[in-house]
């Protein structure tokens, strides 16, 4: 569906975990996609960040005479079976059509997941004992913590399909990047540009801080169309470097 | 996943085109089934009737670089094939997670699909040139007219997936019925029975409606505790059915 | 709760329904009353006015263990009793808490209380068989057609205590006038002064009306700040009620 | 702010007017513009079409102090300015942030727009008196109707100042054009543009309409990637202007 | 109305606050109860517990003439009666029509309560002083701090009558627990086995917690359908009960 | 438009910063103004206060040919000449008609405003590298972080116009007072009285607080409608004031 780019390793998944999700935001804007960013999914702790490529989960609106109790019985059952199969350092994103009233995981399946080695979670639902999973060193971005089973409204359907997650498309592979701030889905096949160019932004707007915390004007200087500001920059630069 | 019932027969979609969706959702709630009423779809013209199987469309959010105009030149767009493979007397079901900003088809396309035989639209998003499709003899259900292309906002992904609509699980060849209320959505296997009920619920509240007219108390009549109103109900069918 | 003002007769009513929602809330509004319009409440056909003291039935959350089917079998049941024991001539006001995803009455209900003279119905929640409801003479107001049963979301609980409706405070034996743009609560105490003080300000718009209908600017005219206004409005009011 | 393009004259207004919505939001679409479509805004009738230049009117929300019935009295009130001055063949487009709890004109308003000629209103709010609206001539689109007077919410500010209406970004000069579907706002350097390719573009899908109600299937013709399709069409569209 | 059950005392309420409100909400959903958790309503502190029968308060729309600051001088106004007849241990929960514009209480309401033993507070409003209420060791949940005072909005009317708090029905002596991720409102005559069974699951996801930290799969082991689960689960138990 | 009152110096804004904006909103409601509190707007770290006056910025939705990424080049962009221009002391307020989906503004344009002497931030928009901004010690208040640049929805327009706030009106020049409950908005011509006002009901409630804390009921206490309160609040003020 999107053109296979270039194979995505743990170094620019290392790097675009040092990118904030505004970098990003602004680097894929700059190539014409603005809806990248999945609304209203926060993080449950502060101070965490993520990369990883996205695993989905689909659920549609859960059916009395389906979505019983028992259903977690089958061994088969889609949302068992996607925290059982999704690769290490991969991101669980789940399609819960925006729907916080119940959950959409708790903390016995995401601690599987961490102990697993997945990388994240990122759901437009809610998730139960979220302090627990808050406690946990995986990070997860939800609408909101959120006690009741996900059956009373959920009816876990695809593993690995588009969906949508916060208003935002969401394919599988596609590179999911978490802060502070939310969680940006980056087209797997812009991936390596926007950690390249979000990497340089970065380094910018650092030198950018740091004059401005110094009483700089923002005029000319963010973004750098006075001449002096680039010459600054590469000094600034240089120096970083070379310590 | 649900059970197969008895095969479902023009006499049996007939039959559920007479039975109102106030009436079918009882006869669901009776059995356990509270959300079955595709929340927010509204008939685009009154006083119609619709009964067939769900064939159903998925629609994630649109990606920019994916869904520029040019992708409906493709032959096997979803939309597109869609509007073509639909079985004549089917429903297109289409499921936008009720965003109504864009439209989900226009007129064009539903008279196609009126040319073809298709029993009906219902979809959680808008429609474009909806006094258009309001001219037709098929009827439609959606949240409002839209004149935005599908494009914006969706991107057309699934043929014939279960999906949510309105809030409501749908699976394909689960019975659409329509009327001026709305639209419920019957599981297949359930079809049969809640005709059955449904036919004979209706023709009770015909007699309770005729009653209420001519001055009788609902109590004891509507629902028939009294044990003459069911003597008086057996009497009313009786003369009805000789007529 | 609210002083005891003159007794509120059918003459009372007959005037109030003769002035539309906007002039009462435009009266209410000179009073210090802002919040008086039922939010969201719509007529189900156009071209109806009511006026009446207001029945109120309130409804909390259901609950499945509460709210099965056979409730409606208990003679007790407070939705069956507000129908029989409303009075001619009054308004059933329904507090729904604004949800209109199922209905809060049908045709068959609706029916009835046209039998015994009520003079119309006001919920913020939804009503069924909606088609039905408007053919009767009696009007309605409502969030929309929705067919499920009430008891899948309320439970009728109190009769004629105060309650909110559309956001807005309504105490029973307020009186309660609809028309095309929705329906107005008016405290009861007010219900004389703003009747005397809206029929007045219903004529002179009358007037300003033709006024502007044969080219006359709004400046002076609404509100007459000119002096001529007034006089022409006085000659225009003694040619009129010679009439 | 926008670039002058040529100056819009009675000519292209008449032919946007017999451009749909549906059609210009794709028009604009292909220019790059998503969000061209006026969010919520329904028309007040049905069957009828309007096209003129944006006159905005901007909406702040309203203060007790700053806004009580005496404003009105103030001939230089700006929501009475504006119905003052505006051009005929303007539109009026009010900014009233999508709160549709209270009017934003009523009936005199517009009968006195009428009167002087001008072409529509267009409001993200509600309209009072909605029915008397209704009967005019001059189209209006508004959230719905709505009874009580602006100044409960509203403080009347700006005249002819950009805005946003229903979520869109109307700048004074802007062609407004509406139909059943509802309204979308052409920047003012693009109308010409629009409003040529938007007709051929209404005259193709014309003879799709045609082609598909006699049943042809739309793969191929719709978009016209089948070179036959082309073909048919200009063999149609001579016969059509042969007539 | 909900039949009478075992006498609910301390040693219950100990035992409830011991279980989260993710087990007692699933605890509720397999007898059927779907809808026991307060939407939207958010702890103000995180790690507290409560457990005591609910208390409550309605409030319906507040009226400009009914509602002025001098109500509170009144001995006799309803949220002030609330605060000082509230029992210890009882829960104070207000419904609130899930409007967060204004506060329901403030800190010295909220202080008095604590003082005179008060378990908790539960609103589906806001609440004022909120960083002063979550200085004190009586939990609250709300939907978020809201400064202004409840007289703009509410107007307090019934105490412990059956009311609807975030969307549920609470019916006074209902018990209320709440936890971090939220409140779950206990039908009293469900209270005994829902704890008995609850601290059971409690016990036994504990173990679930630990095996799956220690690496094992969730398949088969939760739920337990895997033989050997049950009979480590009782290992594990034995194990921790001797301790 | 609003009259002018008394100069507003430091000592006036000092004694503002230690009134709870919950004291300040009473105040407000006494004179009549019930809606001054900025809905939605949350602070993004507790235990900060702020007082000053705004200084406004007025977004309208973007439009993709006028808000690409380039328009910060120009240094005549409203948004930049904001920070460049507001006066030390002042609050920025912006208007982003509560739309959080983008952010308003970041970590490098507030530390800019902090360098610069800012008071603080208020946006019912979002705000982009939100724990930057925490990390100032400048305050700030929005509807959340949103990584999103501001341009994919708002276009900067207005400097110093009246806007609207997270629903309130806010005329440049209106004090600005910020708590943990949230902001509001005190009218310049009022800020004298209320500050006035407010420093003795703070004084008050302190007393009530401590009563309270100490066992005392607040009927007659809170109003202190009991004679005996106000004697008794006199000696606790001899004695606090003596300290």
């Amino acid at each position: 569906m999107t053109a296979p780019g270039l194979p995505i390793g743990p170094d620019l998944l290392a790097t675009l975990k040092t990118i904030s999700t505004s970098t990003l935001t602004t680097q894929l804007f700059k190539r014409g996609l603005a809806n990248v960013f999945i609304q209203g999914a926060r993080p449950l702790k502060t101070g965490q960040r993520m990369a990883g490529p996205a695993f989905t989960l689909r659920y549609i609106p859960a059916r009395e005479d389906l979505d019983g109790i028992d259903v977690f019985r089958d061994p088969g059952h889609p949302q068992r079976v996607a925290v059982e199969q999704i690769p290490a350092g991969a991101v669980l994103v789940m399609d819960c059509r925006g729907d916080a009233s119940v959950a959409s995981a708790g903390s016995i399946l995401a601690t599987r997941m961490q102990v697993r080695g997945v990388a994240g979670i990122v759901t437009d639902g809610g998730l139960r004992d979220a302090a627990g999973i808050a406690r946990l060193e995986m990070p997860a971005w939800c609408s909101g913590p959120s006690a009741p089973t996900n059956l009373i409204r959920h009816h876990a359907l695809d593993l690995n399909a588009p969906i949508g997650c916060g208003g935002v498309a969401v394919y599988p592979g596609d590179i999911m990047v978490g802060d502070d701030d939310g969680v940006v889905c980056i087209p797997a096949h812009l991936a390596h540009d926007v950690a390249r160019d979000g990497a340089e932004q970065e380094r910018f707007e650092d030198f950018v801080l740091e004059e401005v915390a110094h009483g700089a004007s923002i005029i000319g200087l963010y973004p750098p169309t006075a001449p002096a500001t680039r010459a600054r920059f590469d000094t600034w630069l240089a120096a970083r470097t070379a310590k």
